[in-house]
């Protein structure tokens, strides 16, 4: 019982996995749009188009179609500062033609065009850049140009970026097993796993993620993360680092990638250590405020103002955009050298894809490094992933950057990858042919 | 009981009120400084040091030093943009002979410096600029130049200043009854006060804020604006415009200055209502993205969203001293008008002085409008004023705008005029004698 009312109690929006409402047919994305639907409307809102911190369903859909973008009145957050400077520039070049390029999905259903895989794909924003220049964008849902939204998991290639640069700056080392670094993990089963193995997520945790069971380790871990004061008779671990240092082993560490929040969680505390700083500063200072962004992002914390490395991150849709482009041109922004570009290459080059396989995810040839998804097809292209839809998918042959945001409806990536890998896929083709 | 709990579980950084813990001599600025303590350092920092949402202590000194800095990881926020522009310089001709400046102090203490004022006044950050140019700045406690501290009642000034300049655009009226632009007040106390006397503070509110009363009006709405999700049991108030709504009548409206928090919240609502846009949008839009701010300022939220107009704003210093300074330049700032000139005239006229004196301030002679104290002196100074040592002092004949943070132990003026009103008049005497 009291595992359930912590369970309600535990944000659920910090897996992102709770099993959508069932509903064999979900609203629509123009239904369910929260302006439509008028969610938080009015000064007050009525009663009944409400949505407040804490609330059991404010992440299920379709109220997550409006909490996408307002996770800061929703939580305790910290800021990341965009730096003194102007907003640079991202010049337009904007091709009416893209939006109709039509694919077939990998489901096998009929051929669409990418305007239309917007709203299948429950998008609040996308962005196409093609040699740095905006060819496309288009906004939806409760999105527009400089309003934030969450990035999901695409948090965790944050850090992994973060990890890989001060691996290659020789301040962090990969080979290092992390109780060296994190003396508070050495009974953990983070303890004897190497700095490596966390950023490739082929750490042996007995760890569920299956959130149709309530006993799932997943649910203690959301309840530790949340900041809101625990209810009485709470006795979990009350931050993440906490919850960090109560996973066990199962298994042998090197063998198998699986993909695992905790491991992005512990590249930030890594992060911290090194550093002494937190992430939230170390990243503004290191990257954020040195591309030129149009507004400071944040990170979701827990109750001790750790930010939430593996899905924290908020951000506007160019934002990512601009950070996106720095990766794609070898980690340089504005003739400045942003992240080393050894750093790039080593995340580009991925990880082990027998080691990926056995994951048993539905992305053949496909492996993971630093938190990145490499998909080693014949362009290079390789991206950042999060629940609902969130995506930064760069392809360097066509030298193309896309980000999308999204509230889809399922909490799960296989549920839009059939009408999104293609349609990316088909644009870059496009790209190609473009001077 | 359960009001006891409710007051427990709401912040009680809200009303600022909470009587000071009951030393009689409280640690020094020095001895109290946040790094001095000790307080969240390290990842994590240790138990005994760690500061939590909802933990009873946060906002009571000396924890307070500390938390002024970090209320985003506290609670929920909404952030103010700063536009896309670059930071506006700040020219510097920093006067090393200002700190050497001698005041007495008001209580008939011995003479002391400026600089002995800053520690004594547990500053955490004071500068001043003079023309415009920065000739004295100082940062201490929690604060550097580039973060952000609490400004407490500070933020009733920001939104007494929104509603003066929609009165001079001619989209607020003046003389309306609050109810006829906010009906969901019309069976309230502010049902048939005019917008003039809430921006006043001359409603007649039956509303305590003593704090040391446990049934105090005060906590409850303490507790409604407190974003937390509820304890079990609690039957008040779910947010600001809810508890606005409960409060009742006493006496008449127009008689005589009373410093009720509520009114700031009241013209927050008015605000939203006549803009139709949300407290911290229509101000990030009018006034913070147009000052080449250097941070996005935030707001702290009750449960809906809403900002909290009667304390809950936070910015950098140099902000701060910006927003100042387009008050002393009549609403313009970089050749921009940004506010009407008529809307600081009408600030600077001040209120009325009988009605003021009424409430037994030891502050003679002055009165109150919009929420910004009026001097009246020779030098026609007026000033924003913030629990535990917060000032905007603004000195039009000596060109003159001071910014001071601070997290004084004790939660009452009072405590910090006697070495603060005669510093300031030093300085600005001093300063009329430069070129």
């Amino acid at each position: 019982m009291n595992r359930l009312l912590i369970a309600a109690f535990a944000a659920t929006w910090m897996t992102g996995g709770i099993a959508m409402a069932q509903q064999s047919q979900p609203l629509s994305a123009q239904a369910s749009d929260p302006g439509i639907m008028g969610w938080m409307q009015g000064f007050p809102p009525s009663p009944e188009l409400t949505i407040r911190p804490g609330d059991a369903d404010f992440f299920t859909f379709p109220k997550l179609r409006w909490t996408v973008c307002h996770f800061s009145q929703l939580m305790p957050v910290v800021n990341v500062d965009r730096g003194p400077e102007a907003t640079s520039s991202l010049p337009e070049a904007l091709d009416p033609s893209i939006g109709k390029i039509s694919f077939t999905p990998l489901n096998g259903g009929a051929d669409m065009t990418w305007d239309e895989a917007f709203d299948v794909n429950y998008s609040d924003g996308v962005i196409v850049l093609h040699r740095g220049r905006v060819v496309y964008e288009r906004y939806g849902g409760c999105l527009d140009r400089d309003r934030l939204h969450a990035v999901m998991s695409v948090t965790k290639s944050i850090t992994g970026l973060m990890a890989e640069a001060l691996i290659a700056e020789g301040r962090l080392d990969e080979n290092a097993p992390v109780a060296a670094l994190i003396p508070e993990l050495r009974n953990s089963v983070f303890g004897d796993a190497t700095v490596r193995q966390v950023l490739e997520m082929t750490t042996a945790l007995q760890y569920s993620e299956d959130y149709s069971d309530p006993n799932a380790d997943v649910w203690t871990y959301s309840a530790a993360g949340n900041a809101f004061p625990k209810p009485p008779g709470y006795s979990g671990p009350r931050s993440y680092y906490e919850a960090l240092q109560g996973i066990r082993k199962s298994g042998t560490h090197g063998e198998a990638f699986g993909y695992k929040t905790p491991n992005a969680d512990v590249a930030g505390w890594l992060i911290t250590k090194v550093t002494g700083q937190s992430l939230s500063e170390y990243f503004a200072q290191s990257v954020w405020s040195r591309l030129g962004q149009r507004r400071e992002a944040y990170y979701t914390v827990d109750a001790i103002g750790t930010a939430y490395a593996g899905g924290g991150f908020n951000a506007t849709l160019r934002d990512m955009a601009r950070f996106g482009q720095m990766i794609l041109d070898g980690g340089k922004a504005g003739g400045k050298q942003i992240v080393p570009e050894a750093a790039i290459a080593r995340l580009r080059a991925g990880g082990d894809r027998e080691k990926f396989a056995r994951a048993g995810f539905a992305l053949e040839g496909w492996s993971y490094q630093c938190f990145w998804w490499i998909t080693n097809d014949a362009h290079g292209s390789f991206t950042a992933r999060g629940v609902h839809g969130q995506t930064i998918w760069i392809d360097p042959t066509a030298e193309m950057v896309i980000v999308r945001f999204a509230s889809n409806p399922i909490a799960s990536n296989p549920a839009n990858d059939p009408t999104s890998l293609p349609a990316y896929r088909a644009v870059a083709q496009y790209l190609m042919t473009q001077r």
